[in-house]
């Protein structure tokens, strides 16, 4: 597939406001531009950038406008009053605003949605009023999902519809779709939760990683008090400060010491009283192999592992263990590394590679475990010449997230009553047929890793060797 | 201090062989060079590599031969028979060459001898024949000391006289008067072993980091399956995958859970069922400020805490806690990370970096804690620049060790009768004096950290808040 064979003109007459011109909005809107049939005049970019410099410059090129604005918990209805009706889009792509608080305005005034993270207001992530559990992303999710309590369906929200969390969950379906075709099962495609929990539970899919290697590297090296990452170094490090979080099978015999379930809520997943950037698990991809990677806490495993449930939430009959394994690139890995020795106080530079990468691939796919193959991973793996082909002002790491983003507001301008939707929820296929052509290669592959491999023959571990499947066999300790 | 402070040439009238001609062989031999006055061809380098390539050329160029050789416990004896005879000196500079083998050897031949670590032969550090306790530093430490009990002193043997081991046991020294004379300590000088220790004691140290940052990097980036550093990659893989291990202090209250004291031996020191590149610690530098390290094992961890021991040594009444705290350069920290994802295995492509390195400094030093004055280091700043002015052939890294092989053999020639020793017991002045106008900045620095600094304000941790020095307080968990 290439990108020519996408239809090239959804028609959108509505105002489409971006709020947030980082990394993934500046990657965006050349796709918005070259897909949505729309004004360019009727598309505006809302970040607190002061318009002189590079902002003003690539917004006034697209012939979109820009609007230099900080939202905040006092400004943000009128602001959005002033600029949005019903009818009209408001795709959120900043960080540091309350993505519950705009959900709610655009519930209310008819106006469709779409963000890639549900962010709290600026400083949320590390508010030290708050205790553990309400820092947690399923403390955020409970929170936006609670607005779907409404009488009717309501205008589309798509919730966190980025790679990851986004992609993935669509990409967990059509793998188990893999293994159940390579295992023999009798081909009817599942329709409804139940059923894909039921393929799940039947070809006994115990653990799903978000497995992802990041391999991109350019410009000069991570120097001493600077944070580098081809993404937000901001989103990245108040995830990374976020307490690990995991979606927490039902095939798992021993909650961590440092694991807490919540009070409330779905019971899909479970935290860790640590830091997931603190927190190592063994994970695999094709290119790298076996590696160590990092727990980080994401929307998509609580989404999917609550998908994916089978029976009474707080005691399933079925559920996989679901969680991110994040190999961020070197550069962000050094970061990590320095930020913890700074007791998780923010270095004071940052810089988000894009225009610099000189070479590397984003290896990102989701791992199914503990099946009769043992391991299967598919995904996108994409390397930044490709990414730039593909579409300016991407890399890899951004055009798999833009590509998503792309492929769920051409999906929602089409949809536009569905009210809130995780994912999970969506059409998996008719998704990944939208945003294909920008992943680069999908790659589906089998591996007899797991997390005893190699194990044991330096020190004595302590290992469940009666399951390779249990947590506690993945985790670095 | 310039390096024509150094006495032009110590005259030496026997022959020298090298064993080991890597990155410390390569650097030292245009030192002895320039400060040993004896004829070049009685200089013999002995290593395994066939020698047609680099080193044929780089020893042919400085008149002095090569002999292309593996050290085995079946060919040592009568290689070294055919090459040397009392009165000569054996600069071992090798890895995987028991260096007890070759003491012992010198010892009966009335040869000379230096090293800069006590190696066993090849695979000794990784032999699963052997318990934990037989492949730590502590058991190689006992079986060279053992070598000591003759009934005279004979040829002098130096042992692990590198930076460190080696340099760090004089700037310890250096550090307590120099806390001494700012606490107003009268300044007598320690003399032996007791009163150095009991300085120590007065002071209350309790706490001896050997505290280095690297942050050399130059070329290209480190590749997947690649270990890069800025010194031997063989030698420091295999002494990360020893168990780590620590100088135990008499101020310590709990034994770690994974920690074991040894049944036999100088009690100076336990260690931890697990690898010392999986064990960070919490350090600081005055370049770099607070930071994660590994407790790599080593040497000096071992025979400062013995040195500076009071008492019964099984429950001394006084000793400090010592270890390494080391952050070697970025691209070794990443070679480390990927190192722990293979489960320990050696990644199949190794890089030394010394001529492609374009910038950066080695921060080497001692850090002594729990004193009136908090902290303070002491030690050498050296850039990449000033140590090629310095010395060809040379990095930062390099020239901190190979000053101190140098100054040690010098020393070791003008006393050529004291039989073994550790660096200890040798005149730190002395010493210091000789290698000093080879590294760069001499930097004493106090500090008002502490490993409880900026700590617990994002999770809760599990801290012993009485006594900041406890080990505990410094892991990395
Ligand atoms: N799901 C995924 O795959 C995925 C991947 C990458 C990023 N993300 C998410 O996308 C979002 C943006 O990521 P990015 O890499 O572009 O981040 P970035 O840091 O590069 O950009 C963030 C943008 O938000 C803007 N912003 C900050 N405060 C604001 C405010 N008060 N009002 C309006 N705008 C404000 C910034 O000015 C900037 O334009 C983050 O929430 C991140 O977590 C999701
Ligand atoms: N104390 C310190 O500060 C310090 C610092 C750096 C290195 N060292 C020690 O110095 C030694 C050398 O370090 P390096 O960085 O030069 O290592 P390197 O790996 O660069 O070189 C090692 C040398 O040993 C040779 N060798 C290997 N097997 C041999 C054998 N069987 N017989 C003879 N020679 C053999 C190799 O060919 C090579 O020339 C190591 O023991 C290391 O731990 C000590």
């Amino acid at each position: 597939m290439s990108p020519s064979s996408l239809p090239e003109s959804w028609r959108f007459d509505g105002r489409l406001v971006m709020v947030g011109f980082g990394c993934i909005g500046q990657g965006v809107l050349p796709l918005l531009l070259r897909h949505l049939k729309m004004r360019p005049d009727r598309l505006l970019v809302l970040a607190p950038e002061q318009g002189l410099g590079d902002y003003a410059a690539m917004t006034e090129a697209a012939g979109v406008r820009y609007l230099p604005l900080a939202l905040t918990p006092e400004n943000y209805q009128q602001a959005l009053d002033g600029q949005l009706s019903a009818g009209d889009f408001l795709l959120n792509l900043s960080v540091n605003v309350s993505s519950v608080a705009l959900i709610g305005w655009c519930q209310a005034h008819g106006v469709l949605y779409l963000d890639t993270c549900i962010e709290p207001w600026l400083g949320g992530y590390i508010d030290p009023a708050l205790g553990l559990a309400e820092r947690t992303n399923y403390a955020l999710r409970e929170a936006a999902l609670a607005l779907r309590h409404k009488p009717s369906r309501g205008p589309t929200a798509l919730l966190t519809h980025g790679a990851n969390p986004g992609l993935v969950s669509h990409f967990v379906k059509q793998a188990l779709l893999t293994l159940a075709r390579d295992q023999g099962l009798p081909d009817a495609q599942p329709c409804g939760q139940q059923e894909w929990a039921g393929l799940a539970e039947r070809l006994d899919v115990r653990v799903i990683h978000i497995a992802e290697r990041d391999t991109q590297s350019g410009g000069p090296r991570k120097q001493l008090n600077e944070f580098v990452n081809t993404w937000s170094v901001e989103a990245f490090v108040d995830e990374g400060r976020q307490p690990a979080e995991l979606g927490w099978g039902s095939h798992e015999r021993a909650l961590p010491a440092d694991g807490r379930r919540h009070q409330a809520g779905s019971q899909a997943a479970i935290y860790l009283q640590r830091p997931g950037a603190a927190t190592r698990v063994r994970s695999w991809t094709p290119l790298s192999g076996p590696m160590h990677a990092f727990l980080i806490t994401h929307a998509e495993s609580i989404s999917i592992a609550n998908y994916l449930t089978l029976g009474d939430p707080a005691r399933p009959r079925y559920r996989p263990t679901v969680h991110y394994a994040y190999h961020p690139c070197d550069d962000a890995v050094l970061s990590l590394h320095e930020l913890a020795g700074r007791n998780w106080q923010l270095q004071s530079r940052e810089r988000v590679l894009k225009e610099e990468i000189s070479s590397g691939i984003d290896e990102l796919g989701v791992l199914l475990m503990g099946h009769a193959s043992g391991a299967y991973w598919y995904g996108s793996r994409l390397s930044i010449g490709r990414a730039r082909e593909l579409c300016p002002h991407n890399s890899a790491t951004s055009l798999q997230v833009t590509a998503a983003v792309l492929a769920g507001v051409l999906w929602a301008i089409r949809k536009p009553d569905q009210g809130l939707l995780e994912p999970d929820e969506l059409p998996f296929e008719e998704i990944i047929g939208l945003c294909g052509p920008y992943l680069g290669e999908m790659v589906g592959a089998y591996s007899d890793w797991t997390p005893l491999q190699g194990r044991g023959w330096l020190f004595d571990e302590t290992l469940d060797l009666d399951d390779p499947w249990q947590f506690c066999n993945f985790r670095v300790t």
